[in-house]
């Protein structure tokens, strides 16, 4: 791609990430408002609707600048940016852009504060944490209604989550709706991902430190 | 093995691993036609049964010219391509043979595309996948007709494939048969070790992305 | 931070570090009599209480000098030693400053005795394992009276928390109230990350082991 | 430890390793017989009980001539041998010998034939198989006779160690009796670990033969 088209959009990205984080925070919120408040009078569902049809307005600009920006032909763009147009169709996956998220961070402050392995533990956690409570509103959403549920109050969907994540998985409580499964099946898969990083980078990080002499970096001092 | 020998053995495999790829997907569509559409009336059945049938003998073919080309006694030929034993009997756990197919699809166009975790992720995930929707054929073809079972419809089989190969096991659905048991102490076995592989490698590629400078390679960019 | 009031916390926690890994440890059981001797007669809970009483006392003092010493805003100490601060408040996470511990170990006898893997194993496989049983404790103190609970003796909780770090959660046990679940939720996020730990150590000790020529390290020769 | 006598335990242990391990699969075999045969007429009871009787013996004999032959005081012996200590006594848990077993084996042919990683999928997996079947006898055993027992046949036992290992854990059938549940915590400790060095080489494996050029090592060729 040219190298003017390319510095362009990357100057485009890195103004826009922080908002567009800000917006999927919203979104988020506004989703939140949205199910929660599900047959309930008053204003909080049309808050949240508000909420979540403007962020999304402002997710589908976003794409259409940098696909204007990056000269490509719609298809080449749609397959090299596959994942942004994934969380484009679905915001609530938008956690998934961690690494984004991270590159815009760092940008701002060039010298990154925490060691390599906490970077990737709050970055992962966070998106996982995210991503869990994104399921258990979509599944509490799926359940709620159904006969036979054991997901019955959004306190069982994050319950129901936290269980998913961290694939221990008691079954008392379990979507029994196809939908339900669905968003399910694929949390796990994500949510399975993202933790295995975290896992991961906190054993080698507590080789590190066991293998260092001194542990000054250890956190919490 | 002589060298002539090995090369011709080499360009055998070279020409036939995709055509036999193709094969494993026509035997696993018409394995999923048979299981299906048991039961019912019509040319489907008959139409799943041939396709497993012609895809079989192949795989017979296939393995009977490669014993040939190798020129090996066959017990020595077995021991050494065990693998490709166990996938004759059990055509159902071709999508085992990954490394192979890697391997045929990396000839065809020299240079790889993706970096070395994304092909892990990719491989050892359709792998998996594919293990997972056997398994849930098979199981369901078990358990379909068992008193007290908790799988009844296949929705319930493919179900409970994802929470058993994510190691979530809510319980909620699980194989009581003896036989269904059995597929699934395999599908344990196999799915783990390639979903270990998968999130293992996710964590060391977001481990290298947080640790370069930039994050160029991020992906879905 | 200056060097000298850095050298004098230094010494301060050299000093004061077993002294506070033997208080936490009473802790645990003052709070495990608490938790068992409730509802019977005789002086036991008052045992408890006691200990429960004057250990936190240390920590809340040790927390002070520490902060005393380093010579830094209270925010900004908070902030620093966000780990410190947390385990002050909920003292049952205290294993969880595994890494200090082991730092204060090792001054003692600078010389380690065990290789790396043996010592992330163990330091841990111990944290965990104290972990799981304050857990088990706090949980069983919320379930014992809930209606419908499945943890019904400590037994159970035991059971219930060996189920949860190991992530294979049958689910026979698991906890119903929200309180319950949220100790639980902090369980499976900590417990995982140290498990996964030990079993990441000893996989790649085993690799090492398999890879030297003798295998003269193996551990109960 | 004298040179001399080290050698002479070298001597013996290398003489006598195999033989232990035939005698440690016979005591299994006698004791999968005893468990098995329990409250069945005829001669199998006492064949397994003089199975388990003699390679007892043997045990503690070879136990007995290390401890002579190391010249150490019996407690220093008991410390620095602590795991022959412990299977000694719990002969059900002489699979966690694995490495001892393979030096054993290796000097017999030094040139060992499998790849690193192939090896220790192979003596961690085999371990691991050897405990679960161990455990499904011991945890049988435990809860054959238990009332609201859901573990009643040896089948379901071998089921229930397959979903354990694997941590799925669906929990359709899981020890009640407190026993059984120490078995079981037993099992997944162990268990645990074995299994996650075998998912952890097959995918350090599987990045290794994707890296590589050629895949020539891989299996099954």
């Amino acid at each position: 791609m040219h190298d003017t088209a390319h510095s362009r959009l990357q100057r485009w990205e890195d103004r826009t990430e922080l908002p567009l984080l800000a917006a999927s925070l919203l979104f988020l919120a506004g989703y939140a408002v949205l199910v929660l408040a599900d047959g309930t009078q008053g204003p909080w569902r049309d808050v949240g609707l508000l909420a979540v049809a403007v962020t999304w307005a402002c997710f589908v600009l976003d794409y259409a600048v940098r696909l204007r920006l990056s000269r490509l032909r719609p298809l080449r763009f749609v397959r090299r940016h596959w994942l942004d147009t994934v969380v484009l169709v679905l915001p609530l996956l938008r956690p998934l852009r961690v690494v984004k998220v991270y590159a815009a961070v760092r940008r701002r402050h060039d010298q990154p504060r925490l060691s390599l392995h906490a970077r990737v533990i709050t970055y992962a956690g966070l998106s996982a944490a995210l991503l869990g409570f994104a399921g258990a509103l979509a599944v509490y959403q799926q359940e709620r209604g159904a006969a036979g549920a054991s997901i019955r109050t959004f306190g069982d969907a994050v319950w129901w989550a936290c269980a998913t994540l961290t694939t221990v998985g008691y079954g008392d409580v379990a979507p029994v709706t196809p939908l339900g499964r669905v968003i399910a099946a694929a949390l796990m898969a994500c949510g399975l991902a993202l933790l295995g990083a975290v896992t991961g980078s906190f054993a080698s990080w507590l080789l590190d430190v066991f293998g260092r002499e001194g542990d000054d970096e250890a956190p919490g001092r």
